[in-house]
């Protein structure tokens, strides 16, 4: 068991160093990279389709779309419009990591984005604790899961410095309760932004691309998300 | 990288050891273990909850649910009128492994049950890899997810011998389209038997709950989830 845990260790520490140095690549070229995590299903994909559709024209938009199998992901947002998009296929690896991100980047012209979108693969678990070098994680949930996961993955939530509410077209379907899990979650980490949107419908996009637009404008909060 | 992919194989041959003792066990006092796993918010706990409400007369159930933070799982199991039902809490691990279930399992009367349900942790990825020497993997999928889920995640399906597709009652509110998601499981695993249930409306479960108390009757496939 020991053994185990220094190698984990190990493990993670290889990937801080490769994630500063992602870090710092985006940093200096003004680049805001976001590492979007949730539940498989809960519209990660479908979220940056959206984004890359309403805003094509006005940001220079990256994407790396990350899956344990299939490109399917990265054909769907390929057909969205967005011009520089890499599927990255994990092979059974169950989060992406900072290594991977640095053998992609070569493959695609980044330095003169404004904004980089890292799709993770859909896990609330493992990928809490790689760092990829993002200026921060948009963790998504959808009003059809349980309104508790923020309490049952608190990991990913205080890692995580905005949290998208998806599938607000299907709000009372289900006992979910949108008061609560916003309660939910800032009990787990006060800071975080809070968006309702519906990827289906469009509604509440507004605001998230006006976020969005904001953060490239100002170029401010790029190193959030390493206290954790 | 060797010394890493060295101590998962000798992770992973520790664990089925354990799950060997496990299913020995199960199979010597007829136990029925079966081991349900999903993305978070598919709709285990409520599959259960449900399942432990209707044959609570007619059948001696147990269960272990898995998390990674919070017993609220088995609290609402509980509830639901589970004489023996356990929580597992993981503290950060992704997935349920056989050294766990062997040591939750001396707290609790399971060798006069007729099944015993292990909910496993919500993730589409770890647990497909380990053993907890159940007779078989239930892999549960909700309608309001992607329908491609198994073509993105086939080790889960592949390792499992039933899928429960849920939420039936909310088609039609999104693009899932019932017949794509049953041929691409199908594409994955051809020897999959496919329940369609709403675990809110009660909707298919008559069949869900036929076929279990036909396990218990038969006892027969307690070997199958060996081939993988």
């Amino acid at each position: 068991m020991a053994l185990t845990i220094d190698i984990e260790k190990k493990v993670l520490s290889e990937n801080d160093r490769l994630a500063e140095a992602l870090r710092n690549r985006f940093v200096e070229n003004d680049i805001v990279a976001l590492n979007l995590v949730s539940s498989p299903g809960s519209g990660k994909t479908s979220l940056l389709e959206r984004t890359l559709g309403a805003l094509n024209e006005e940001l220079r938009m990256g994407l790396i779309a990350g899956d344990v199998q299939t490109e399917n992901d990265a054909d769907r947002l390929r057909r969205a419009g967005g011009e520089r998009v890499r599927a990255l296929v994990t092979g059974g690896t169950c989060h992406l990591d900072a290594r991977m991100i640095t053998k992609v980047l070569p493959t695609m012209a980044v330095d003169d984005l404004d904004v980089l979108f890292i799709e993770n693969v859909g896990n609330l678990v493992c990928p809490s604790s790689y760092d990829l070098g993002e200026a921060m994680k948009v963790v998504l949930i959808s009003t059809t899961e349980g309104d508790d996961k923020p309490l049952k993955y608190p990991g990913m939530f205080r890692r995580s410095s905005v949290m998208v509410i998806n599938k607000i077209d299907l709000l009372g379907t289900s006992d979910f309760d949108m008061d609560r899990v916003k309660a939910n979650a800032l009990r787990i980490n006060g800071d975080l932004r809070i968006f309702e949107v519906s990827c289906r419908t469009g509604e509440g996009l507004d605001t998230w691309y006006a976020w969005l637009k904001g953060l490239v404008a100002e170029k401010t909060p790029l190193a959030i998300s390493e206290e954790s």
